[in-house]
């Protein structure tokens, strides 16, 4: 991830050609393409018969099985932000080895930081273990996705009420980075693909945290979903302000 | 402030001895008060006769009134961020001569990086000169302070529809070095400080951009207020997205 991390910063000066998928907050850019392109050859040497699911190769979206060995890359997560001044987004690159997930890396692209889960040896932030913030819903602040305060408005108001604040960082990357540092209590996404939850995922099972969609349940590997994610002691208050809005 | 940067970072493993100030969401902590002690140090040092403004000084609040050379500064903004995590804060400080501004720094915790703006100078990153970033609602993102979506809902709304999206970041300086390098279309603050505002007021002189009250009028230097600031080409939009909720 570090190559990959330079391969980015040596194209810093490159003008973007930014292109909208599903609609004009969903973009892409052609740096996210080549960056995949270039993590995907990295991993093709090395092995190549496993399977890779990146953000920007949907077309090959029947092959999301998660049956066999399998990469899960987002070269750019959080384009909107990196599209917008070359800011506050991240990189994801996870792997599971046909059973289980085995290892994930979220990397900060303002400063080359890298998080690291490893199943069975815990979670690292720039080479230090470390250890789960124990913190309540009124200690933190809830990070909450852009769309939140418009589709979800009492749960928005809930968090800002009980927590100590929200925020808004449009990078999962960067926002599960400050989950595991206690910088954010909890988060609520409106949307998360797979690629965007692979690591809170592997948080989850080292630490005993809750990841799940809006309705309480487990999320398929393969599938994109609401999410909620937290510690066990801040998770039923997220969810209890979901249904504030699920019941109007 | 690169020496004012260092003093933080080697503090970095002291524990934190958090305090309310009127508030559960408002706080202080030792390391603000020791670095805007440190700061005012270093200003007294070559400025004996020089007034300071201080977030955490503010016995001497009857002292603002930039009627002879006054320093402004913000030791740890986004206090809160800080608490939580010892990240996503910046540093402030600003220079007024009796007169006028004549110029402000905004350092970024996390990376160190620094934005300076200069009266008829211009305003510079990193030590390159920025050009003012041209873009309307409809390209960028809107940040927001967190309390927004509670308080000013349909604005929020508004913002979500007309925008990329909406962004809460929790910190006056970075949201401002955000806004200058066009990572930010808008800022819209429910309450802002004089500290919090001083570099966006620099900035709106020097590239003819708008800082105003949520009525449109102009913020006395002194004071604290609900804060509009964006190019003339976005402000139009976001004075009258807080409209819808004023006039409910």
């Amino acid at each position: 991830m570090s190559e990959a991390y330079q391969w980015l910063k040596a194209k810093e000066q490159d003008a973007l050609v930014v292109e909208e998928k599903t609609d004009r907050t969903d973009v892409v850019t052609q740096l996210d393409r080549g960056l995949e392109r270039f993590i995907i050859g990295k991993i093709e040497e090395s092995f190549p018969d496993d399977a890779i699911l990146g953000e920007e190769k949907q077309a090959h979206k029947a092959d999301w099985q998660f049956h066999s060995p399998q990469w899960v890359i987002d070269p750019i997560d959080g384009t909107m932000n990196f599209v917008q001044g070359r800011r506050h987004y991240g990189h994801i690159l996870a792997f599971y080895d046909g059973q289980e997930l085995i290892f994930g890396l979220l990397v900060e692209g303002d400063t080359g930081n890298m998080l690291m889960a490893v199943k069975g040896e815990g979670v690292y932030y720039k080479g230090e273990k470390l250890t789960p913030p124990v913190l309540t819903i009124e200690q933190g602040l809830v990070e909450i996705s852009g769309h939140m305060p418009k589709t979800y408005p009492l749960a928005t108001n809930a968090f800002i009420e009980q927590a100590l604040g929200i925020r808004v960082t449009g990078s999962a990357a960067l926002a599960i980075i400050d989950m595991a540092l206690g910088a954010r209590v909890g988060y609520v996404a409106g949307i998360f693909a797979p690629w965007d939850m692979v690591v809170a995922r592997l948080i989850a099972q080292e630490w005993g945290w809750r990841l799940t969609d809006f309705d309480g349940a487990d999320i398929p590997l393969e599938a994109s979903s609401d999410a909620i994610f937290a510690s066990p002691t801040v998770y039923p208050h997220l969810l209890a302000a979901i249904q504030l809005d699920r019941k109007k």
